[in-house]
């Protein structure tokens, strides 16, 4: 069968099971766009800026557990997605970039749109390529899944110059074997064991340790040696909520953090990185860590954690030990009070629906709805581990696009929000079951506490004005109507239970804005 | 004094003519942001997304030919304002960037929101450098704001560790000297000259060209030697308008670029590049010339053109010459019919008010604005030179702030628009008196065009999916309300035509969205 080089990719990419595509095309990009009339199995979603697509693919992967591809025009439209692809990668999930790229001959005459797409895809990107000729195009492809599968997940990035696209002479090419990930070795195994006893001693999970049934084997360890359970500051996928090992996570604020960590002398990582502070603060330490504290690695994100959970497990002689901090389905009351995060969190912990996906970027407002929603239904918790704002509701699009049975909630602050607003516009064309929460509290609030903690004593009013989004404040209802969202503020504590009720009960995509 | 290097730097930057920061700061810029409050002379401008920022300053620059400073969050903050930077490297405009970024200590543990700052900005930038120490800051910044300024304006961007920021010893540099402009030998002034006789000879100008005054030899030169006058496809600053001699551009659309070319043996390029397709398309070349075209350099867009201009006054002979192609005042007549091109383009050419400021990024809705709009009030036509969009309302913002005597407007596709909306937010923060339009044709209409360039035949409706913005449509107006600027929306010309005048007349933002 003759073919362009564009359809030779869409038709390699789904033989390595890529069957997802979130894009902003361009000129450069339109025979792949054309490519999907005649070949079946692509589902295409367009998004109307490119880090809503980067931060789709990033939500899809978490869900899926396989890479989405994404379409993006050039290097300016591969740059628009590069800070939700910064978060992709912190939180090891697998992307396929297809960026389209100049014919060779337009790329010397440096075209307006020219630019090093290479060097723009290199700092995000642990895969990058250029294909040479329409004939490279399909193995290319296949490299690039396969290089996105590797274990945690990879950013891979493919390079498309606009004649290999429309050249004849594509082949499709067969998906690549993933290697199998890497395992622990049993001394290892032996030595943890050996470090987890008492109090003093922390099991510290990350990503791919956080499953039910992997923190059900952490319970039973933690039952059986006395050592605690902590997490890392963000997850990238929690199975969480009522009748599952509750886990708490390194707190964000250093000093608590400090605090939290002092008393651990013994620390086992699974899947997580030593603690660090998220900024360095003066006069405060980079490591969260007392000095002398034993840390052993004893497995990185990227080797069979489930294996390690099991043979730990095996290892502390725990598997018929009943698990400890097993969260009951208790609700907390909703106390009396004004609008703000004491009372947002139990009203989210009794509305989050069973088998929810919580997208949270709620950054101050939401530190108390950790621990609040330990008991909710059982859910599942994503946390923005790159720290660029606006991951939210382009996450979660990707959710639900991957679990479309499933109600995503995205909760985002205000802040976050106004970093990507045109995903509502996506929400709302493909009709994803996505209830947004806006956290109004209009300034990027957070920056206030920074400003005490790198040492900014009395900040004046021109330093103050450039915390703020309160002139003019934001009618976030509006926007997302204006984008096809249908929505509600809200402004007290009972219209805010009853709005986020319509809100997850509606079928499709609904926004809540919580003015406090 | 004593101050720390954040102090230093503002300190510094000031003494170097730098009095605007376009910012969307985080932790890591919290000491600049503390340091205005007790330095005088920085006027800071809050933008809810970076891209904004930059694409503020790329406007600065080209309406006050000097640069101003965006403040930007590590490398994310960099990365989500790479693409109108992109667009500000290919209009020659100078922008100095301050980035933030971990302490030294930090960035070795790969903290959350650690990335290759320095790899990120590369692709953009001219100069890229990370100061040391709080010792050096102030003759770093000074450094930067000369790449900056070197001609013909240049992206340079100056990464800052928070310690340097946070640590005493800070110093304040003087400003540094920028090279005067080279100026064009005088054989070569002589072979232009020569190259000049008749219609079969074109003067090709671009940037720093294109002035009042520069054109006005142009004029004398065309009506002396009969050669023909056309500027490149884009234009970074154009001063036109009735009296002002008037000049076309090389088309977009390349068929039509092809013909209008074709006629040339002789061209002599002035500020401007040999004339290329803005993409490349099967079987159609990328050079925009015929074979044998003769093409000579005079000057590129870094040399003393207006020196050139005169000296190719004086050399064809032409200072006395009565100027070609001044255009009369004539205001085209609005045509019968609906909404659309061929009515917008007289509408619009009655209303640009006298100085106004207009800012163009209309795509396909504006191909015939510019004939249209040659005789209207003298105004400054700004075009974007990197073709990735969403550059206009963020460009419009710098251009008010560089020019607040002056009424901007704002020209937009919806595609467009959707990239930057948050620049709304910041116009109405700073009662910015910008006229946005927004031509609603809820279609990335271009690309349909682009589709059968590059061959692609009867396009199916999964490929014209992807091109459509009416699935659900967008109301602009509402948006713009929701970040406080004003706006109304029309469907019809005669309600086009007062919204348009209304937006003109009233002092502030307002916007005006045309649904055609």
């Amino acid at each position: 069968m003759s073919m362009n080089g564009a359809e030779s990719l869409v038709r390699s990419l789904l033989a390595s099971k890529v069957e997802v595509c979130f894009t902003n095309p361009g000129t450069s990009e339109m025979h792949f766009v054309a490519a999907l009339d005649h070949v079946e199995g692509m589902r295409c979603v367009l998004a109307l800026h490119e880090n809503v697509a980067t931060g789709a693919a990033d939500g899809y992967y978490r869900m899926k557990g396989k890479p989405a591809c994404t379409l993006l025009h050039l290097g300016p439209g591969l740059a628009n997605g590069l800070s939700n692809l910064h978060n992709a990668k912190k939180a090891g999930s697998g992307i396929v970039n297809i960026v389209g790229e100049h014919a060779a001959s337009h790329v010397a005459l440096e075209a307006p749109l020219y630019s090093d797409i290479e060097g723009i895809a290199r700092p995000m990107s642990a895969w990058v390529h250029t294909s040479h000729s329409a004939e490279d195009v399909g193995a290319d492809a296949a490299r690039a899944v396969q290089a996105a599968c590797l274990a945690p997940g990879q950013i891979a990035t493919l390079i498309l110059p606009s004649d290999t696209a429309w050249n004849e002479g594509g082949k499709v090419a067969k998906a690549r074997e993933v290697p199998a990930r890497e395992r622990v070795h049993d001394s290892q195994i032996e030595r943890a064991a050996e470090l987890l006893t008492g109090p003093d001693s922390l099991l510290l999970l990350g990503q791919g340790a956080l499953t039910e049934a992997n923190l059900e084997r952490a319970g039973r360890i933690s039952a059986k040696t006395g050592c605690q359970l902590l997490s890392e500051w963000g997850n990238a996928v929690l199975e969480r909520g009522a009748g599952r090992v509750r886990i708490e996570r390194v707190p964000y604020p250093i000093d608590i953090a400090l605090k939290v960590l002092a008393p651990f002398k013994k620390i086992v990582m699974l899947g997580a990185k030593e603690p660090i502070g998220f900024f360095a603060y003066p006069g405060k330490p980079a490591r969260l860590t007392q000095a002398g504290t034993e840390l052993l690695t004893l497995a990185d994100r990227s080797m069979d954690l489930t294996a390690a959970m099991k043979a730990l497990c095996a290892a502390t002689d725990a598997q018929d030990t009943a698990p400890a901090h097993v969260a009951d389905a208790h609700l907390p009351d909703v106390p009396e009070g004004p609008m703000g995060p004491d009372t947002f969190a139990p009203i989210l912990a009794r509305a989050i629906p069973k088998d929810a996906i919580v997208v949270d970027e709620s950054i101050t407002t939401g530190r108390a709805f950790f621990p609040a929603t330990a008991g909710a239904a059982p859910h599942v918790w994503i946390n923005n581990l790159g720290g660029s704002i606006g991951y939210s509701m382009p996450n979660a699009i990707g959710a639900a696009i991957a679990c479309p049975d499933r109600k995503v909630l995205a909760l985002t602050g205000d802040g976050s929000a106004m970093y990507a607003p045109q995903a509502l516009w996506t929400m709302a064309r493909e009709d994803l079951d996505i209830c947004v929460v806006i956290w109004a509290n209009r300034s990027y609030r957070i920056l206030r506490g920074e400003l005490a903690d790198v040492g900014v004593q009395n900040p004046g009013p021109r330093a103050m004005d450039m915390l703020s989004l309160d002139r003019p404040s934001i009618d976030f209802a509006a926007q997302a109507r204006s984008m096809g969202v249908e929505a509600e503020a809200v402004t007290e504590v009972g219209a805010f239970t009853a709005a986020l009720e319509r809100g997850i009960a509606h079928k499709g995509p609904y926004l809540v804005e919580a003015i406090f």
